[in-house]
């Protein structure tokens, strides 16, 4: 449905002892490719939280196939497939530069209504602009 | 089966700007957890990676369920509630001083011939340590 | 003048691949040790923001010694040597297990008014707290 | 001598509840200057730990001015304004895309013999890739 790549080298700091990329460090990559993707499909991150809705992480999965290494320059691909109802579905694929895949995962984001600070349905102004996203590219 | 408390405390550059506990940083604290069980069990990490065996993550998964704030002093429970064979399965739950439960999840360790790089079975030394654990508390 | 021990391991996620705890690290250590200092003093840091003042870090000074270790059980000795103006200054020391000092450093907060924005005198319930905890210990 | 513009976008990850990009990030974002600029030059980090020589760093200092925002592009300026010797001085500065200075700061590295663990002078192979690279700008 929705798919972008981000670019991004793994910093020194983000390594381990074992040389690998911190198994940690993976919900920072995904952040940054659910970041882009928002931004592209043109809902900026920021404008949400001045809207008065959060979209605070309900759950998160990875997977890890083979290690990322210092200095690797790693595609984060970041996937929509679903139109978001109760909650925002980002999938995730991470490749290093011999395109092989080191892992893969999920990120579910509930929207929260910031003065009740109770979870609601998928904001109109966000599913507009996917739909829009998506009708532009047809 | 066996099931270790770990007491931390939020620090304040883990708390992003929604005023919450980063959620990549559960990865972190869970890794935290993990260490101290398995220390406790006997199994020190540092010997582990001293004898030939690396235990790279497979598998992370976490459910938000309430946000941690910062300062907040956090019950990290890690539970093992089977004998490893191919991977090392840990389970957590995260609470807060008023108890309310604020995450739940899990993490898989493989076990990897560092010698080989290769996934091989649960070394002899690490069963031998959890049979005795679970021994000694009979 | 004051002075507090904070006692805390080195998690595997702050290991970078040359084995030691990555030099970006110390600042948060810096920052633990300084926030349980204010606590003890008696000026809970939360309490401090919902005073209206905040307290940003406008320097930071490092210097590493000797390399801290994965699980090292590390003691961060921060003293205020100084009754805090337009600026509060913390000192810092740490150590290993086996005492060895691995780093010296300090850091300076400014004194925000977080209505105006703008850097302001170190505000009257700080100095005194600080008072109060020196006569208490005369 | 020579000088690199590193950008880079502050992550939702690496702010703190203020709702600035946290002080301990500043490492981070230098370390990532500095291995650009030593890339540029031509001395792949990766290949300077293959040589047997670490650059573990010896002392950081960061002067903050203005905080740096969620979402942020930074621009990390990376300067050397002299040939290593005894240590590796990379000095720095911080802007926003308004061109503001957000922070001032330096990184000292030691060079130390992987071998021996001692402190070294500057390797021959650091100082002719400077060299060369400030030759090919005349």
């Amino acid at each position: 449905m929705i798919s972008h790549d981000t670019h991004l080298r793994v910093r020194y700091g983000e390594t381990d002892q074992m040389g690998y990329a911190y198994y940690g460090k993976y919900a920072e990559y995904f952040e940054v490719g659910r970041v882009e993707l928002v931004r592209k499909i043109g809902i900026p991150y920021k404008e949400v939280e001045a809207k008065g809705v959060m979209m605070p992480v309900s759950e998160l999965q990875v997977n890890y196939k083979r290690p990322a290494y210092y200095d690797d320059l790693l595609t984060i691909r970041t996937s929509v497939n679903e139109r978001p109802r109760s909650y925002f579905l980002f999938e995730y694929e991470v490749f290093n530069e011999k395109e092989e895949l080191l892992a893969t995962g999920h990120v579910k984001l509930a929207f929260v209504n910031m003065e009740k600070m109770r979870p609601v349905r998928a904001p109109q102004f966000v599913l507009e602009a996917i739909d829009a996203y998506i009708g532009s590219k047809d």
